[in-house]
């Protein structure tokens, strides 16, 4: 799996402005605090106890007023993951997706994604080679549906989009992803868990990992252990 | 395929005072106009080209004031269908969604939807046989992945977890879904064309048929042929 | 305030066979766990603990599965509500509206919402008169606006909307409003609350009364007191 | 009324280096074209009339594929603007806000923003001293509420929110507000027309311009004269 950060919101000079920018404040992180202070027209931070960027969001996250966490977002790529991270991931209606389309896209060169508790124990490295050639198998039927559809007179989307009936849920998908920093923090919460997906779990992992670079004060209530 | 209404949106007496009832209306219909007709204040039915329900809403639809469409809504239980159908209808974020789990019900059981394009042309009778038996071993293997996984002590849970990852697209699935007739609308829009996969097209059109018995003049000016 | 029920889920027999009903389960709850038992396929209720509607939605609510919530609505008719509620209530993005329209309604029948804390307390019957005087004051230049506009030529949709300027937040309004229970849920943790303004509050309390008749289970964890 | 731009997606190296960058393309329009090719894998730009930034989102436009145009976002703040404008645009609930609070903030300071048909409107500038003298006597209404009512003992946010009912639609706030670019196309195409308010269009107008700087690909089929 690759996690990898695509875009994410840069404030203007005007932002700086409006709040008087703080030394080490991360743009999404000062954007939050703007919007804040909006609400309450705190700008002249009347409170020391919270005059901060990490101590004014740490307050925000203890009232629950995490609406301003909103205005910014993070975009990823998700390359070597599963149709069925996807499946779980698309759930999530608050996320905005592109999706390398089974329906257009030739898919006969995709690879397997062995789930990670499988590829993680080598016990069970019988099964990794039963998958690899059941997914070979299914390689070769998509190319024959597809092959006879067009040979029948199907167009070429027709045949592609009757012969992924095969494909597995473990089938390689790429993702492009975005989601503001709330919307991410909930998919952290649900999926960043023991109870959930181990695949999915890893991607959420990874995620908080780059929100730790790009808006570090609107997680830090977020432990680096998954939840139990 | 089987799409089979579990619920729709009923009216009160208020409702039926509040806007005087006429016969024939559907309660759906009912209370779009009265929604309408909150707006404007126009309970007393000023403007007599629409004063019946279907005019009004005719009306409504060619201004495009389509909001007052979401005050009612529809139930669907779909059985019989693909996974991948799942993974298109779900990008329908405003709807409303309960899906069989492949992480905690024993899929050994499930069945096979054959694309409808290969099921109804008998010159591609050799790929359905070829597709039920390559389902075949999907299934062998998931319940090999199963025992194997739970024989080294991972809970059920986790195996089949796992072991989905070698079912197929074409996997059948069972689906409670809700939306509004706004959102259904949409759906048709989107998916009853010709356009759109031949299995969820499949879908729209049952779904608008029950719409044409529980919202009727919600969806007037939608035809019985897909878009073209 | 008034709150009355417009309209809430009804469910088929085809709903009724899928799931056993039980005698005294009100639609809108044999729906919800209609939608949980479809994700387990746990129609033949194997937990005896969770056997009836009342357990298991219980149970639901405590792991937090609400999603299966939203498959039943309803639609609430609000009067005698000021605008400033109107405002509070658009922020929750869940719920689908009907507002009656300053634009083209004529507001100078419009009557004064005084805000409930005043016009509980004796000792500020003083600002009751002062308040219902300039609620007269706005109506008499409300209507001077929308004249001179119009004898200047411009339309009466114009005029008006030029003229609500001088209407108050306190300016009565009518609004048809749609949610699902999950929505509904919602709007009562954050309003039925003693941090939430006085009128909404009271909005909620009744939301909640209607609540216990339609969907009496989906609600059992909700006490009958304001959050404090 | 002013509106800033305070923040927009900015995109990273791996962005750039997925989507072979072109001179003068902004990031986020490079941003929805990667979102676009990710769906069809034709990073290697397979079609010549489409090869370029701005031919490309002119075709994604044309079939309406708009949904690659969320993964870019823009924020703005809003300020002299009115009540009016808040009611009416918290109603696009694709936006997040972060709002001056009533409830919170000492409105007592509060301008008053006059309709722009009648401050444009030499024979109207009778009314706008009316106006202007009602919204004094507000403010003095409104200060008389706060002061008695903290004299009984409730405490300053309960007084404000009960004397906020007296204040107008006109009266001035103070919002910031963000969207992805598919939100707001949504809102131009709706507000930016004759057919809507005059300050929301308005407002609609200077948002359009700051977009035909940060994604101008994303608004080429946008007309620069309000929709009639």
């Amino acid at each position: 799996m690759k996690v990898d950060l695509l875009a994410f919101t840069a404030i203007t000079p005007t932002a700086l402005e409006v709040l008087e920018y703080q030394r080490g404040t991360a743009a999404a992180d000062h954007l939050a605090e703007l919007g804040g202070r909006e609400c309450y027209q705190s700008f002249h931070r009347p409170n020391p106890k919270t005059s901060d960027n990490e101590d004014y969001l740490k307050h925000i996250l203890e009232i629950d007023h995490t609406s301003i966490m909103e205005h910014s977002s993070a975009t990823f790529r998700l390359t070597e993951v599963s149709r069925n991270l996807l499946v779980e991931l698309t759930r999530h209606r608050h996320l905005s997706f592109s999706v390398q389309s089974q329906r257009y896209v030739d898919e006969s060169y995709g690879k397997m994604i062995i789930p990670p508790d499988i590829m993680g124990d080598a016990s069970l490295s019988g099964l990794v080679e039963k998958i690899d050639h059941f997914h070979q198998d299914a390689k070769i039927l998509y190319d024959e549906i597809v092959d006879t559809m067009m040979k029948e007179g199907y167009k070429r989307k027709q045949a592609r989009q009757a012969a992924r009936a095969v494909l597995t849920g473990g089938h390689e998908t790429r993702i492009v992803v975005t989601g503001n920093i709330r919307a991410w923090r909930h998919v952290i919460h649900m999926r960043f868990s023991e109870h959930a997906d181990v695949e999915i779990c890893e991607m959420a992992k990874q995620i908080l990992g780059h929100l730790r670079v790009i808006a570090p004060n609107q997680v830090q209530d977020i432990s680096d252990d998954p939840r139990s």
